[in-house]
Parts: structure tokens; sequence; C-alpha cells
């Protein structure tokens, strides 16, 4: 049982126009944890780190509650290293170095417990691996799958593998519409669920998210910041709190995903307000139905 | 009495990737005059046309009870041309020719009758015209104002003259950050309504639309569009359907002003679905609340 997440763990070196961080608890996998661990547990990670990870941040994790049996830890091997710079505007950012590490060998095994788990979230890995874990699943189960423009250029073959076999792929506009060669949204998210998703979300950055199923298109406003202090991890924050709404509630009716977009987008609204994941280390359920509440005044009008 | 709608009018040459008219019905006040004239009369326009301009137009803007006491027509003069070419995206368009003709010596004159309206809405001319504008009117008003690039730039002083006897100004998100100097929409929102209007909308284009006022922010989703046909006169639709409600209703609460924007919303998607002002032409109310219905169903979340 529990809520499964793959995906990796880093150590992020960012600098944005307004401060700079070195070597910063990150990666993919520990976003969506965080993010979804508010939700109830147990979220159980899989993923790989070298023994340079820093004790301080195996606590961050336990502290949240996070199962790390799934956890290799590579003796003498050293942690996945990003390195990016944002712009002034935050929307553009480069990358001044990835360095993959121990993360180069990373065969992701699930625990015994863990090959129970109704609910998966895929982070933003190979899809090959993506469908090594899902190989080892042992039951039915409700798939969230996160992919980028890298995996859709350079492993299609993989993904259009993995895609049936997905029921969430939360991807963003860019790559909706890389992944569709469409530049309409709307038209390409209906060639992207041919692929295999029957569920479709499309993450807009701060114009929000577009939710799409067989029935239904859902969109849901961004969260008004004034000030984004660090982008890192808003989508893998945004997939950790829309599969931990899930989870929790074991609902997957299209008015409960749509209240899960919603939470997704809340958690990514907390990811950005401070560095790395300090903006998801101090919050409480409560916080966080506020921030819902925020959306629902944001976006509500009457019927008439 | 009625709603008072000031701007341009125009024969339109336009392309896009679809098709291509000439010398179309046109100009910010027919878009505006057009989108308002379903929410109840009477709208009176304030404009100028030479005598080239088509009697069939005439008619189609009469056939939708559109007072034209105040249209200007100069025996010998030529009507205001825009030509323009869309692209594939259809956000990027390039003007081709802009001939003012007899717009460049426009003096609006308010007819008696139309001095008295309570709602007043100035399309996109020269803010100095739209000072000029409000200079003859009777009484107390609500006036609702949009404007653009060009003017900021060429008249910033007299723009800024105009905006503290705005209630709402309507602009575009390049606009909204080229006006405000600040590139984060929520601070130059705060910018924007300190120079005057206590009510801001930003258009979004396929993003939908914000609205601002003292206590609320308010996120209007945009309607999915598979195919645009042409994109010319969406924002003056926007802006005829906004304060077509509200002079409708007589309601400028936040709640109400929240469904205003939805109605102009609407307005805009209909507006792009057909070429030219063809989109505005043939529709009834109860199309209109149905589109409304689709807007509700498209961003209605449950409050738990």
């Amino acid at each position: 049982m529990g809520l499964l997440v793959v995906g990796s763990l880093g150590l992020d070196t960012v600098s944005t126009p307004f401060d700079r961080v070195e070597n910063a608890l990150g990666g993919s996998a520990t976003y969506i944890s965080l993010a979804a661990s508010y939700f109830g547990g147990p979220v159980r990670l899989v993923g790989i780190v070298g023994s340079d990870f820093p004790e301080q941040y195996i606590k961050t994790l336990e502290n949240h509650n996070i199962d790390l049996e799934g956890l290799q830890i590579v003796e003498g091997g050293k942690t996945f290293r990003w390195s990016g710079k944002y712009h002034y505007d935050l929307n553009v950012r480069d990358t001044l170095l990835t360095e993959l590490n121990v993360f180069e060998k990373f065969n992701p095994i699930i625990p015994e417990k863990a090959r129970k788990a109704k609910f998966i979230c895929l982070g933003n890995i190979d899809p090959e691996l993506q469908i090594k874990v899902l190989d080892q699943m042992d039951d039915t189960y409700f798939v969230v799958c996160d992919t980028m423009n890298y995996w859709i250029e350079g492993k299609k073959d993989d993904l259009l593998k993995l895609l049936p076999r997905v029921n969430v792929l939360i991807i963003n506009d860019s790559e909706a519409r890389l992944l569709a060669q469409e530049p309409n949204l709307i038209k390409a998210s209906r060639e992207i669920r041919k692929l295999g998703p029957e569920i479709l979300i499309i993450k807009k950055g701060e114009h929000g998210a577009l939710l799409f199923t067989e029935d239904i298109i859902f969109s849901a406003p961004a969260y008004p910041m004034e000030m984004i202090y660090d982008p890192t991890g808003a989508g893998d924050s945004f997939a950790g709190g829309f599969i931990g709404y899930l989870f929790k509630s074991g609902d997957i009716t299209p008015d409960n995903l749509k209240c899960a977009v919603v939470y997704g987008s809340a958690m990514a609204s907390f990811c950005v307000e401070k560095f790395s994941t300090k903006g998801l280390e101090q919050l409480s359920y409560l916080m966080i139905k506020d921030r819902y509440r925020e959306f629902l005044d944001l976006s509500r009008f009457d019927e008439k």
C-alpha cells in the first residue's frame, strides 16, 4: 500500500536574480515526495544517491514520514548534481552543469511493500526506467507520469511504449506541442490522449494548468505571485500535490481530478516562494487548505 | 441614457493562414458596439467614416439597434483602412497598411442624448480624443477605456491625464508591462491602478484575463479554441461584452464585474470564430448565456 514515488534526488546549485544556493536538496523524487507527504502517508521513495548525500537531507525526508527503504545509497559514489541560473523574468533558465554521477547507473528496485502501492508517481526520468518500475508492480494501480523535452526527442520509442500504461501524463505546454507536433493545445491534447494516457494535464506556468479527460476540459488558474524566488521543482511539487490528494481521497472521478489539479497548483505556489525545497518543508494541511480556498476565490464567479 | 461607444470604424483587409477578406467591416467602435448590442440598448456609436463606407455596413449596425446619430459621414472622404496578415500561430501579426484618412481629423462630437449615457466605452483611439469625449458628458458616468502600446509610448502625458477619469482600464499583458514598467503582472496591476483606474483588466489572449480591484483578483479562463479564424477585434469584443453586461445589469459590484469579465471573454470567443465581424452578427442572448455556462463548467471546482 501507500504512494510510490520514483525519480531523482540531487544536489542543486541555483542562482536567481535574488539569491544563490549551493548543493541544496533537489531532484524530482524529492519535490514530489515532500509535496505529497502533506496528504497522508506512507509515501515510499525510490531513488539513488551517493555517500556524499548529506545526512540532514535524509533527515528532512524522514521528518516528512517519507519511507526511504527504496533509496539506494552508493558507497563512495557521488550524488547527481545540477546547476542552473534563472534570468530576470524567471521563465528562462540556463543549465550550467548536469553531473549524473550515481544516477547514470540507476536501476530502480521497488521494495516488497511498495510493489503493492495503488498510486504511483513516475518523476521525470528515462522512460526506460519508468517502464522498469511498472514491470515490478504487483497489482492494479493508478500511474501519474512526468516527462520532458529531452526524452520526447531522444527516447520517443520508449516513451510511446510507456504511455499506454500511464493514467495521467503531466507535461508543460511546450512539451505538449512537441509531443503532439501541434501548436494548438486543445488539438494537441487529443493527439496525446490517443497515445495512451486517458488523463492529460498541461502546465502553463504563470498561466495555470489545463486538465483534459474524455469528457471534460478544466482550466485551473495560477496563483498570483508577486515574487517567485526559485522556480526549481514547481512542476514536481505540482505532481506531488496532485497525486497526494488523489491518494488521500482515493477518488479519481473528474470532479475530484479538478480538485487535485488545484492542490497541485497550490503546492507549486508554495514551492516557488522559497529557495530549493524550503517552501515545502514547513507547511501544514491547514495552510494548504487555505491556499486551496484562495484558488477558489480567485476563479469563482456567479451562475447568472 | 444608453451606452456610449466611441472609437474607430474601418475597412479591414485581413489575411490569415486560412483565408483572406478585403475591405471588411472593422474598427474598435464597430466591434465594441456589435458585442454590446446583445445586452440591450440603446448603444450609441460615435465615430467617423467617409462616403465610401458601404451602405450594407451601416445596415449591419442598424440591424443591431445601434444608434448612429453620432456617426460622422464625411462627404467625399475616405474611410480609415487597415490591412494585416496573421501568421501560423495567430499570435503574431504584421500590419501591412494603416491609412487614417478621415480618421486623422476625427473630432468626436457627442449628440445630446448620448451625453446623458451612464456607461461609456472609449475604444482604442488617441487619449486626447478620449479626454474630449469625457469633457462633453453631462453627468456622472462609468467609463471603460482601452488603449495600446502606440499611445502608451507616444502620448503618455495625455494618457496620464485621462486615467484618473477612467473607472476601468482594459489592456493586454504586454501593454500592462509597458505602462507600469514592471514585468510581473501582479505588481504592474498595483502600479497601474495608482495612475487612476480603480478597476484594471489585463487580457492574456489564449490564457484568459485577470481582473484587479482594490479588494480582489479574479482569473477568468480562456475559452478552449481549436481554431481561431481571425483574431481581429477580439479585444474590442471583450470590451463590448464587458460593458454591455454591466450596462444591462446596472451593477458594478466586484461579483458582477467578474461576471462581466466572463461575458467579455465569451464575446471575444465568438468574434474569433469567424472572419471580421461575422462572428458577432448572428448571435442571440441565449447563445451567449450558453457560452457563459461553458466558461462556468470550464473553471468550476468543488470547495473541498
